[in-house]
């Protein structure tokens, strides 16, 4: 059965001395006012969040994979066994309300901490962990965008966890493509709209964990124009509340079915079927997907969170193996006086752990920073300040979500190699790993959707000026460092490396603009993603390592921790960062070799390509 | 539910045009005086297989994966619904004996007409093809090293499919190491020998498909030396014979359990518990890693097979979903008149797909040639040619089991990400690819062993010996045709990446003959088995470009099957061949960055390495 420590010691660093988080957030009067964002305070918070995912979650993770969600005939749902007082001990530590706002019961406790518990909770129980995570979405939209009197009716219930919420986009034929959605809304003309129509792959959508089930659904208005210009946003309660926040009675959303899949099995992942279902209007007619956008960036970034923490499990559970296991003989011997050496003594088995170590602590730094933006987003009291990092995370989140989620799987598959055909069994739990953490590369926009997001949307339509910013900000770090005798080397293949995205960012732009089109983003967009998450992790790998090197020089590495920062980043310069020099190959070589003869290598007579 | 569809014309053009191969087994007497190589034959006989495969295997592979095995309390297994019948259809029709030796009621078809076989019963049924596969890796070991007497009484059996064959090779404390296993054998003087132990992870180990399982057990023969010189090679049916070849007296040897696994659901992964099990000796006594490689090259092939079959289908599905399934619209339109375009129309979907087919087809071809390099090594008059065959065959097999699985694996995952959220369903089959797929990458031989085994036994250890042979053959291909019109550019890369992986194999190689030892070649291994598949994939799309230029040119490309080829060919070097550039690179970076500080790094106080 697997096994999970927090990773207490790495999380300190980058909240401390990487991101200097306490400083930057007394910078913040939303903080300072709430006295939320102390050092100690945040220090003490994250002790106790891994006191509760380690004891709490960890033991629910193979039960809820084996037993899985089960639909009863009437659409109730019961959770495996455990979730639901596991889910009472949660709610009642007032973690469903760690990063909320006061006003509505919430701690006011920064995103970046928040960031960080639900990189444990992933790490620990990805399944169970979807239903606050969820629920969070909806809190996020509906206090972004909801009107005072839907606030004051369901966020109190949301943020002490009493009720959970969710998205509800997908259709069966509308995924990626949400403005062929055609669930419906007609208005009752009382305030309220009647929802009808069947949602797919509802996450948390049904279950018996909390008294009410608040789905934000999109929908078209009756008389609204088609595509995406004519969808709105809607909350749809499982149990109509009563005035005074009480659950009444049984609206018209039912779980039709639960998807069997390939794994997060602990996840009820629902068909829903509304059927003149009472609902009301969040935000504005016709904004619908705009505000649903405030919950896919979280979502996203969730979504991001998930590969780094099963990364993080994955990898501590092959670490483990590889110090236990033995397997053939080492010169020179590890164990002399016995059969065999522990397989952790063998390069190849090192290249796979550090592979898993140096994409994880890179992701783990660039999704604190992240989460940091975002906290000065939504609360820095300077406009430019707030712009600054709102793009940023713009820019950020595309990467965040993909980039992590790919390494992660990766790393789940790699640290399972680890364990030889004892990888393959599900009671070593490594198998579970690999097959939850695919479904992170699949949901919230495939990472397809976020390659284009990232170089169609937050690049190319951006006119390139969110990359010249953070390019500016590399650049100043590569001309400070170049020499240094440590990190120069990193710095200066960072710089050529910035500079070639630089480059290769108007290669594409003017393939784009020219006869190629919208296909030529298109046929980049995934390498060139990649390629960009080379560019931030090498960067935070070079910062790191330079504050490791300080920290070795001033005498402070007495338990390694530094020592193993710089070898780290040695490592990924040397064996995952050239994984650049490919990408800039097959990201130059462009749609030139995809736009192929259609009837001879498909056999497709639907193309247009012509032969 | 997936289909399938034997991919017969790419076959028939790889076994015709590629290798000629009619030809090159019309210089086999063996195979022309059975008649068994004749172009047209051989022709009917994949029609047949396909057939059969299509018709009687794919149906039952999503029921396998459903049921599993059964253990039952006195040891008996039972096999998915259907299983056992497909198997009396697949007996009844001749499959087992197709290429197994005239001598014992075997057809003496070429390898390359069973391994193509394979590869199609992969596509269908991994779980399934399994007990055919095990057994046949039985018969190669029992038919090289048996006992006329042995021969006699169990080839007949086996090759007529009345009875299976197991490998009986891993125990829980010895995988990849198998000079440490306990279990041990007995002289009983008459004969035989008393066998008694455990064994895990076997294969096809009990089922209920045949009417005796055969199996083939490594085992310590009392007062034999430590280590894997003192393992001998042990036959142990599970049903003792009696003289007349029937099924008589249970054996010692029983299934304590079933393994439950991540994938491969209809094959029964057992514990076997032999307990003073009456056994014979196969070979000599202390020859039993030698013998048991027979049957372990055979195994890796095979493997192989799983990975490129998986990844077909994997393919076929995708595209067929791709045609499909319509989001977003793409300009000019694929369907002006509607909401959406197929999604096969964008670029990046494309990508995924041209990647299936591209290693897919490479991978064919490969396995393909080593097959009929096989049937040289095996059967050729001339010995010259069964050395130069056998040297071939020796060196690609590594490449064919790791390559073609890791391939194989990325390709089922890449074809499940077409699918979308659907992918993540069971009923769309997707994720059972996923999940069968990943074994080939861990059993016979994990990968990172297949890759030890290539750069050091089979290149370093033979002192580049066969690598020459091979890049003469290479170089020589690269001067003919550097200037072609159409081949030149790929010729050229081609053997510039040759020399660059014999100038890499210099550099480890001096490297590990100094200070840096064994662990520069297990630092650099896994690296080097891709950059030199890259290498082998580059050469057969190269071949198989020229060829269909040459086609296209004469006239012959009514179907398109030639521009296909030569658009594939395209997408390859553009976009797959380019990951050599990151490889060179990883691979000089060597062991050092792996060499870490384990205190530090890995918390690890049982290392060597220095502080």
């Amino acid at each position: 059965m697997p096994t999970y420590k927090a990773p207490l010691r790495d999380i300190k660093f980058l909240m401390n001395e990487l991101l200097d988080a306490p400083a930057e957030l007394a910078k913040i009067p939303y903080y300072t006012t709430n006295e939320t964002a102390d050092a100690d305070l945040m220090s003490q918070v994250l002790d106790e969040a891994a006191r509760f995912v380690e004891g709490e979650l960890v033991p629910l993770n193979a039960i809820g994979d084996k037993e899985g969600c089960v639909r009863h005939d009437n659409g109730d749902v019961t959770t495996p066994t455990g979730f639901k007082a596991a889910y009472d001990k949660y709610r009642a530590a007032g973690w469903t309300a760690l990063d909320a706002d006061p006003t509505y019961g919430g701690q006011g406790m920064p995103h970046l901490i928040s960031n960080v518990l639900v990189e444990m909770m992933n790490s620990a129980n990805v399944a169970w962990s979807m239903y606050p995570g969820l629920s969070h979405g909806a809190y996020s939209a509906l206090h972004a965008v909801g009107s005072d009197a839907l606030k004051d009716l369901y966020l109190p219930k949301i943020v002490s966890g009493e009720w959970t919420g969710t998205m509800c986009l997908t259709e069966p034929h509308a995924g990626t493509d949400l403005g062929m959605i055609r669930t419906k809304a007609t208005d009752n003309g009382d305030g309220s709209y009647a929802i009808s129509g069947t949602k797919i792959f509802i996450s948390a959508g049904e279950h018996d964990m909390a008294d009410n089930i608040v789905h934000l659904v999109l929908a078209r208005l009756e008389g609204s124009p088609e595509g995406t210009k004519g969808i709105s946003l809607f909350l749809v309660p499982k149990f109509l509340p009563t005035a005074d926040g009480k659950v009444g009675e049984r609206n018209g959303v039912v779980c039709g079915s639960l998807e069997h899949k390939m794994g997060i099995h602990g996840n009820a992942t629902a068909v829903l079927n509304f059927d003149q279902a009472q609902g009301w209007l969040v935000g504005e007619i016709n904004k619908g997907m705009n505000h649903m956008f405030i919950m896919m960036n979280a979502a996203r970034l969730g979504t991001g969170l998930q590969g780094l923490g099963l990364g993080e499990v994955a990898y501590q559970n092959a670490l483990a193996y590889a110090k236990d296991r033995t397997q053939m003989r080492h010169e020179p011997r590890v164990n002399p006086g016995e059969q065999a050496d522990p397989i952790l003594i063998h390069p190849d088995v090192r290249r796979m752990l550090l592979t898993g170590k140096a994409y994880t602590e890179a992701g783990r730094a660039m999704a604190m920073w992240l989460a940091l933006s975002i906290d000065q987003e939504h609360h820095h009291p300077d406009e430019k300040a707030r712009k600054e990092a709102a793009d940023l995370v713009a820019l950020l989140t595309p990467i965040a979500k993909a980039f992590m989620t790919d390494n992660g799987f990766n790393i789940a598959v790699q640290s399972q190699q680890v364990f030889g055909g004892h990888g393959y069994i599900q009671e070593w739990g490594m198998e579970q790993f690999v097959r939850d953490a695919r479904i992170g590369q699949i949901y919230e926009g495939t990472n397809g959707i976020q390659a284009l997001d990232l170089l169609g949307r937050k690049v190319l339509m951006d006119g390139g000026k969110k990359l010249q910013k953070l390019a500016g900000t590399l650049q100043e770090f590569v001309e400070e460092n170049e020499s240094d005798e440590h990190i120069g080397d990193y710095a200066t293949q960072l710089g050529k490396a910035a500079q070639q995205l630089g480059s290769l960012t108007m290669v594409i732009g003017q393939k784009a603009m020219g006869e190629g089109g919208a296909d030529e983003v298109n046929a980049a967009a995934v390498d060139y993603l990649r390629f960009f998450g080379h560019v931030v992790y090498g960067y935070l790998w070079a910062r790191m390592a330079k504050i490791a090197h300080e920290q070795i020089e001033a005498g402070n590495d007495k338990d390694g921790f530094y020592t193993a920062k710089v070898q780290t980043a040695k490592f990924y310069f040397a064996k995952l960062f050239p994984e650049i020099k490919t990408l800039a190959t097959t990201i130059k070589a462009g749609n030139e070799t995809l736009a192929v003869d259609d009837r001879a290598v498909f056999n497709w007579e639907g193309a247009l390509v012509p032969a």
